[in-house]
């Protein structure tokens, strides 16, 4: 009811499928499935207090929700805000924890638990240098390609997709060769996934993303989308968008200018041809997959056809 | 060299004497130890962050170091603290992922793990606990001693001091009744020592306490003194506390006035009443231990004296 794909449970779930076929999913599974959620919420509430972010998914965030409950009476809109961004912080860190005692009570065997335990650290170093990355290249976005493509694979590509279905297909007892056959899956999947993200964030409908297609913009962030266009503007179209990114104030009609240039130098017909490229080669491999169970097919296909086409 | 007192590691390890005896403490232990000590970096670098700290152990805090190595000439202010501030909650994130995997890699038995997981997630929700009532406290002082008394308790005695000797003795396979032994010492040892924490916090020198004897009194901080001094203050004395404690500009002088105000309301000398009592009682306990083994009785009375006496 919250709201959100539930992206990376069903991912952990389809690994599983993926290394033990067809047989109804254990509730230890399901259970470090959800831990997988819980541990995203994690990562949202702090990510949204390290960006001030006003709302996600269509409602005010958590930072914002506890300072507007601030008794009025006794605090001024300053220390309301304070304690908005600090209880976050613990909410999130109890999100942690939860996340952990979620895997620590799912019931596994020690052989499952002694295999999961890695993982998961991998996969939060991991999504902690990608938000680390992230965060340094915010507000002085930059023409290096290959640094934003760095970031969108350990912010995203790596934990939204690759760890998750590795955790799930580690549960059934997947061999090596099994992971890096989802592996050469999962890298593209994400990336394809991210470049869709950083589309909807300039284009996107709030309405349907939850999220105003201004805050990417006013933020700075430094996209794959971004830097194709600082590549291929002219002087002029350079100039424009530097004055213009990481604009705190930036107005819609502003947000107007960069969307055409990002049109007219191409970048926006670009990103949209990376997003195919990748979802085809998906595909291919998917028309190929010799390793992975059947029966996780389907729904391999189902999130190649999401990251082509998703509104959300 | 970090400065830091190492108290849980040395706790921790106290913990496995108790139980184990005189032998070696072993690799792994020593391991889980120094995993809560990355724990802890993690509670204070989220602890100075919402608290905006400028400096702990006499340094400038993590959050200050990183806005202050921003590049000034490509960005505000505002947003080298906003760099800061993100990047310190992803640093302490960071700290809390390699606790777990200094945990996780220590070598422990697959049945010392399975003990060891529920008790560091009873610890870590414990904590985060009472950092959350310390914070929604903060900013009004009220006379509510009770209240002081349950933030100390999960802040401070529960995970300072009763956790990190649960552990030391669960990971040597120390019986409930001994872990009840070490609960009976732990809670007013813990009391004691928060309470002669919040005197430093108002009489400490930062030249030996690397903390300012301002910092508790501006952000109108919720202990026991103030409880106290509050409940004793005469009509002009509570009027001159409410008016300056919690005031982020507040100077030494006003500082000076709030401090008569505690030692003429007697609240100073009841603080200090509170942590011999605790200290008496803990050595009382101390020399009736027989379910704790005679080689960790040394350190718990070292513990029980600094408790006592410290003064940084």
């Amino acid at each position: 009811m919250a709201g959100g794909k539930r992206l990376r449970p069903l991912l952990c779930v389809t690994g599983w499928y993926a290394a033990a076929g067809q047989v109804p999913v254990p509730e230890p599974v399901v259970r470090v499935a959800a831990a997988l959620e819980l541990f995203h919420a994690f990562c949202l509430i702090h990510d949204d207090v390290m960006d001030n972010s006003p709302t996600r998914r269509g409602r005010p965030t958590v930072h914002r929700t506890l300072a507007d409950r601030h008794p009025p009476d006794c605090c001024t809109l300053q220390t309301a805000r304070k304690f908005g961004t600090g209880a976050a912080i613990l909410i999130g860190d109890l999100a942690l924890t939860w996340s952990d005692e979620l895997v620590h009570t799912a019931g596994l065997t020690p052989g499952q638990l002694a295999m999961l335990l890695p993982l998961l650290d991998v996969m939060r170093t991991e999504v902690m240098y990608g938000q680390y990355l992230d965060l340094a290249a915010t507000g002085h976005p930059t023409t290096d390609l290959d640094h934003a493509l760095t970031i969108i694979r350990y912010k995203t590509a790596k934990y939204t997709i690759e760890r998750p279905v590795h955790i799930g297909a580690a549960l059934a007892g997947g061999t090596t060769a099994l992971a890096e056959a989802l592996t050469a899956y999962a890298l593209p999947l994400g990336e394809a996934f991210q470049l869709r993200d950083d589309l909807l964030g300039v284009y996107g409908d709030i309405q349907i993303t939850g999220k105003s297609p201004l805050d990417d913009l006013r933020d700075g962030k430094h996209t794959v989308l971004l830097a194709i266009a600082l590549r291929a503007a002219a002087p002029h179209q350079a100039e424009t968008l530097e004055r213009l990114l990481g604009r705190p104030d930036l107005i819609e009609t502003q947000a107007g200018e960069i969307r055409s240039i990002l049109t007219a130098t191409g970048a926006r017909a670009q990103v949209e041809e990376m997003i195919n490229l990748r979802c085809e080669h998906v595909k291919d491999l998917l028309n190929h997959a010799d390793l992975i169970h059947p029966c996780a097919l389907p729904a391999l296909w189902h999130f190649a056809n999401a990251a082509a086409r998703r509104s959300a």
